[in-house]
């Protein structure tokens, strides 16, 4: 009776409250499961109650929380990189995969397969100290442009996802990105855009080694890979870096299957979402077959493990922030 | 004039508070010091003012949080660990270093060195999953107990230093552990012990591996070593864990000299702070010839880096915390 009593008044809790959250989610199964979900979870006397310390929601980044088309934005980046240093590299220009780049010819840069794309990660994200490595990456973002909307990359991001990232934390969720891409690429604008420190994004990584250079120490990057952190790595940068498992995990892409797995396979309420790119005309719609942010087997498997998908294109009032 | 006046009421306020505060340390240099860097950046106005976002400080576990002698307590654990397997590893009896273990030969464990000792780390920390290993601990935990003292392990505590990191934390502070133990042999207890959460903890690490087992999401220890976190991978770990440079730094042994010299050497206001063995009748001195927990380069160091050294027999007025 008293499960009843707490229902009911969830139900009419929920109901009300509901109305003013996540204005630019359309009312639907993906606003009504996550808000459910959330307040279930963040209610004292609820039986799905989690306790503040276990409050861990993760995010991937590249496709879930900013767009990833028509390329990575790393990508973006490490290629104006290659132009920037060119002059001082004049070898490039005859040299793969360095010469591609500077021709912009992405078919013969992809041609040259991971093993190029290493070079020009070692070339661009290498040999220079963590806090100088910031400031490039800081610097390129003020001017760098969005090929196709012509807004800054840190404009690029899902405002629905702002919605959700804000509102856990109000809910005491402390929220993590766990992305593919390099964390001291996203680590200097998370905190700004999306609200989340450095300490709390989890990404790939290339070694970094402690030197002392003219009696000052320094961490420098070093040209050789650490951590891939996509796929079944998700999992294992998780419990490196949390050491507790998720009870929220949201991915848009077969690299986020083992991460949604492993989140929802834990003991008590758990939350599993993908983010589906539906919607052809305010952004890009892509799935199965799309080189960049597959998504096949986790759309596969979505229903049977009770995990939501969300239709960006029925879903989403607005897809991207107001332009500023 | 602003500065001066500020300066004159730090000064009293500092003084009127410092009464009650880190009970357990006698009044003198280091307890000064450490109240002073506290007050100062954590009062707004105060020229040397750290933001909350920024108010990290680290510290070493073994010797540091808590006692180290006559052995590193997860050696102990290793080794408890491996009597508790030996039935099921009848070879380990004519095995070394399993035989050595099994006979309590301190001296022939440690004769077969390093590769020893990482099969022993192998064969009783790897295989596992990283759930499964937690309950090992937590037993342990439970029945283990100090050599010298009979005391639980998680008592051998320094009762000061638990009282830094609480005044710490009601300052705004986020402590973190940086230790050279490993990071799932400390997760299980810290929080507990010190108030630390799991994603508080860096440590040495060996690989994990995401598999499925019977349709279960599990993450699996390997027989290899992944992270060695000591000496200049301290601040390596540190960078990419926590990914800002920490304001505090607090260890007692040239392990800690890096992350000492990677934390002081920022701008503005820093602290590092190393915690000297001195006290024979209480605990155990130790430093410069130590075959564990030496401390000799960072002592030698710690006058012309503004480093301040604990004498823990003149400056601790109790050392453990009372019986329970």
């Amino acid at each position: 009776m008293k499960k009843l009593v707490t229902g009911i008044l969830l139900f009419f809790t929920i109901h009300a409250f509901a109305q003013g959250l996540l204005p630019s989610w359309n009312e639907g199964p993906s606003k009504q499961a996550v808000l459910n979900f959330i307040e279930t979870t963040t209610t004292e006397g609820s039986p799905q109650f989690v306790p503040l310390t276990e409050r861990i929601a993760v995010f991937d980044n590249d496709g879930t929380l900013w767009s990833e088309q028509p390329i990575y934005v790393q990508i973006a980046f490490t290629f104006d990189r290659i132009k920037a240093l060119a002059p001082k590299h004049p070898e490039w220009k005859t040299r793969q995969p360095f010469k591609a780049v500077l021709e912009d010819d992405l078919q013969g840069v992809l041609a040259t397969g991971q093993k190029g794309l290493f070079e020009l990660i070692a070339a661009t994200h290498a040999g220079v100290d963590t806090e100088t490595f910031r400031g490039i990456v800081e610097h390129w973002l003020k001017s760098a442009r969005h090929p196709k909307t012509g807004r800054p990359y840190t404009e690029m991001v899902y405002q629905p996802m702002l919605e959700l990232l804000t509102y856990l934390e109000t809910r005491g969720y402390k929220t993590y990105i766990v992305s593919g891409g390099g964390v001291e690429f996203m680590r200097p604008w998370t905190e700004m855009v999306y609200g989340i420190p450095p300490e709390r994004v989890i990404g790939s990584s290339i070694k970094t080694k402690f030197e002392i250079v003219d009696g000052q120490p320094r961490l420098v990057g070093q040209p050789e890979l650490q951590f891939i952190d996509d796929g079944a790595n998700k999992p294992v940068g998780i419990q490196e870096r949390i050491g507790r498992r998720p009870v929220m995990a949201v991915g848009n892409s077969d690299g986020d299957r083992e991460m949604l797995l492993w989140t929802t396979a834990g003991q008590g309420p758990r939350f599993g979402m993908l983010i589906h790119h539906t919607d052809d005309v305010r952004e890009v719609a892509y799935d199965r077959d799309s080189l960049i942010g597959r998504l096949n087997d986790a759309l596969d498997l979505a229903p049977s493990k009770g995990w939501i998908v969300v239709d960006m294109k029925r879903e989403w009032k607005e897809i991207f922030p107001p332009q500023k």
